[in-house]
């Protein structure tokens, strides 16, 4: 299917009249020239294309199909668009298997991104489509030094709130001093001059903030035991924590270090639309929302010799709808109970492809106390027990109220909080989230709204996960089109559980389609 | 002048009926007890006080006092308030020594914070009267992995940008890797249990992104060179600089590697007022603002038997104010040059304490290339040239036009630059700009706007700096009062060129001055 050079791929594809053009610039390929605002030619010559799903991937097919042309026509089981893009506020509901439906009860004004809230700076497409719809972001503040890590229960430094900086700050300066004990410098000569490795010894003292006698004493990197001021106010700090208590309480254990800091997809600058992700949806349901029909479950996708029939419910009963093509962007989980007439390894893909559990509690507080008293302003809290993560929000800082994601887990941990009933979860919340923030207690509103994605209705998971093998026994057999029918969505990108899986992943069967209907002769993008 | 211990200190001046307490909690006294909000007994009594400056301390010091009773006359040189707290936006005008007056021609709704631009989240006091004011916050992105490190004419890596988050982590990287050839086990279990050593090592591991084989060979921290997509896009990195290569363009020199990282002044999370900095001044003035008279030039302070004798001028001629006490926060700079009749320590004090130089530059561009090109969104580019700092803006992401810092450079290189003529420093900050950023040539839309702090007329200098030495033989006579006289501004405190250092200075002038009149005995904060 690869029939072009990625060179000349791109070069078909892009635009070079416009204003933008970060991708290709990243991809090392040119220096300037735009690729995000599509410049196809030819027409979709008003053929059917019906889309199942009216998440992120499914609109911006019909929205990019509508300018070239296309009729489309949008099937969506909820009563919202945005799939698992979703933000929980006043009257927001959500439906689980186990636990049926529930609504979201918050102030005005207050909200949380249950689905995705992160968007990295270089997720190109995802930033392209807020520019072009005219979304307005902020930035979400993923690294916070004065935010915890909490080691529940376990050695020296159990139970205690520690600032991040103080683990980060310590555990460089032990290294960096281990470094100096250990190293030979004739190791150093063998690759560096005499100058360079001199001054490789100074990055790694500076690195640490090791003393004088390349000793690590603790330096205010790791924080003020008493803040500088006026007057005779110096400001002071602690000694360093012990390296034998960080390593004994976890704290040297990835799941607590440097996991929100180093990974590409987790490097500042994050950023978040402004009053909550689900606007990204909300515009782009403006473009293509009269082609959405709500409240329609699809039971049956049947290919045929001149196109696809899609057998749905709604309220008033059954119905047939015939295409010239679909695209389906239901989640794999959800797509495993439907009907269909898929060759055995793409139906085989489809029933074996895992994806992740993963939930979020969102709690109403009334009033700030973690800016207030911990001056914490956005970032993560780490905990070792079932919360995992507190986010604080990026937004409205210094406001009156205000709403935590008491806690965002995966995996064990989510499958356990999933089981839980909503009160259940709320219950967890509120009481491993004591032991962090005390303040609970008294600011509390007794709000809360938890979605368990792998149990959620329509969705059943968070996103695709693939082993390196699954990428080749599964994964690849969904790229190419069944017949009529092209599948798209996160879970056929690599960048799962992103927005911008699913942008990318709806540009790419865009193109592909509108290749075959205008006979451009343009495949699926491939690196080559 | 330490009458109480400093805990006492605190319990008198802290209310403990608020809702705020950070600042004691921070200390390690408390675990629960408001400081921000001021709760003295007392009353002023009508006392008359003369502030001399409208800065930060002046306008906090005026707001605090009309609070207790007492009545403020604030004389101002400047036009406006704020002193250093300057935003320029259209029709901002500075005045230097040897450059004469500036105006800022920029388009509506454009600015940069000439002057501080960074409020750091442990800047407790800064944070107390923002929302005591009313001031929205939102994040300024002082860390951007995607930034860049910029060596000019040094080295195999000179005159190229690369992402900060490169040299990050190819240093961390080769780091690991070193300690791993050179340490010697035993080194280790010397203070760990062999299972503490075996977790301190999956750490170095783990901090350095080393392979199975404890290798250094790249990881995606280092961001891709391929970004990852749909389909068979997945992803790839670019290997590793060479350790020689990045010391010898001077990457690992402290000048550049974590210079904006670790330091915690610079930590994550910072703020800044929406809509620019000049807000706090502004809002501030609201309160106050009656109480000042601008361009007033006070050119003698004198202590008298009864009071203080304030002489200045104005466009009507010179005049004489009386007041019971005078709060001076005239810049020590500005202060040397005025006629007074203080003590010979005091005197040499102001005389001797030396101000940083520093200048910034702020230029127009008609697109904000830096996000739509390479995904920068905020945060900070280092050079080794004269320009030293690029700020980019953290406010109004995806906007249209953008303001650029062009450069924030401090000591030498600020000298040289400040050295130039406006019309010189903005053709330096574009040719340089250009080696960065050659979308200069197309966007920059010749508006610039350039304050050298140390050559700006009645500030003459950035912020106050001091040795250990210095701390003692000249600040130190400057934390008690001249007979009637008292000396605030960030200049006395340990917060040397922040708001913080203005505002915790107002509080400890405030505090002796209503403890000397009130006769409550409560002396400058010490710590005990």
């Amino acid at each position: 299917m690869n029939l072009f050079t990625r060179r000349h791929f791109l070069t078909q594809i892009g635009s070079f009249a416009g204003a933008t053009y970060p991708a290709m610039m990243a991809l090392g390929l040119l220096k300037s020239a735009p690729v995000h605002t599509m410049d196809w030619q030819g027409s979709g010559q008003g053929k059917k294309i019906i889309i199942l799903g009216a998440g992120l991937t499914g609109m911006a097919a019909a929205y990019e199909l509508a300018k070239l042309g296309y009729q489309c026509t949008i099937l969506e089981a909820r009563d919202r668009s945005g799939g698992r893009l979703f933000t929980a506020r006043n009257g927001a509901t959500t439906e689980e298997t186990d636990n049926g439906k529930s609504t979201a009860v918050f102030s005005e004004g207050l909200y949380f991104n249950a689905g995705p809230s992160r968007i990295p700076h270089h997720h190109q497409l995802t930033l392209h489509y807020c520019k072009e719809l005219g979304i307005p972001l902020e930035v979400y503040n993923n690294i916070n030094e004065a935010s915890y890590y909490f080691s529940e229960g376990k050695g020296k430094l159990a139970n205690q709130k520690i600032r991040k900086r103080e683990i980060h700050n310590d555990m460089r300066g032990y290294m960096s001093e281990l470094l100096f004990k250990a190293i030979d410098s004739k190791q150093l000569d063998t690759t560096l001059s005499k100058e360079d490795a001199e001054k490789f010894l100074e990055y790694i003292r500076a690195e640490g903030g090791l003393n004088i006698d390349n000793l690590y004493k603790g330096t205010a990197r790791r924080g003020y035991s008493e803040l500088p001021g006026s007057g005779t106010k110096t400001g002071n700090y602690a000694a360093p924590h012990p390296l034998a208590d960080m390593i004994g309480s976890g704290l040297a254990n990835p799941e607590f270090f440097n996991v929100a800091e180093y990974a590409i997809e987790l490097q500042m600058t994050m950023l978040q639309a402004v009053g909550g992700n689900d606007r990204i949806a909300t515009e782009l349901g403006k473009k293509v929302g009269r082609n959405i029909r709500y409240r329609t479950e699809v039971t049956s996708i049947k290919n045929g010799s001149e196109g696809v029939t899609i057998t749905y419910t709604d309220n008033a009963g059954q119905h047939q709808l015939q295409g010239d093509y679909c695209i389906c962007t239901i989640p794999l989980t959800v797509l495993s109970d439907i009907d269909h007439n898929f060759s055995s390894p793409v139906s085989r893909a489809i029933d074996k492809t895992a994806y992740i559990q993963c939930g979020k509690i969102g709690m109403q507080f009334r009033r700030r106390f973690w800016e207030e008293d911990e001056m914490i302003y956005g970032g993560i809290t780490h905990t070792n027990n079932l919360l995992y993560q507190i986010f604080y929000p990026s937004n409205d800082y210094l406001g009156k109220k205000g709403m935590l994601i008491g806690y965002y887990n995966f995996n064990d941990r989510a499958k356990q909080v999933g089981d839980m009933s909503y009160a259940e979860r709320e219950k967890l919340a509120y009481e491993k989230g004591m032991l962090v923030h005390p303040q609970y207690e008294k600011e509390y509103e007794q709000k809360a709204f938890s979605v368990s994605w792998h149990k959620t209705k329509f969705s059943m998971g968070g996103w695709a996960i693939y082993s390196d093998e699954e990428r080749k026994s599964l994964y690849s057999h969904l790229l190419q089109p069944e017949k009529q029918v092209y599948f798209a969505g996160e879970h056929l990108s690599y960048l799962n559980g992103w927005m911008a899986g699913a942008f990318e992943s709806a540009r790419s069967v865009v193109t592909a389609l509108h290749a075959r209907v205008s006979d451009q002769r343009i495949a699926y993008p491939k690196v080559s």
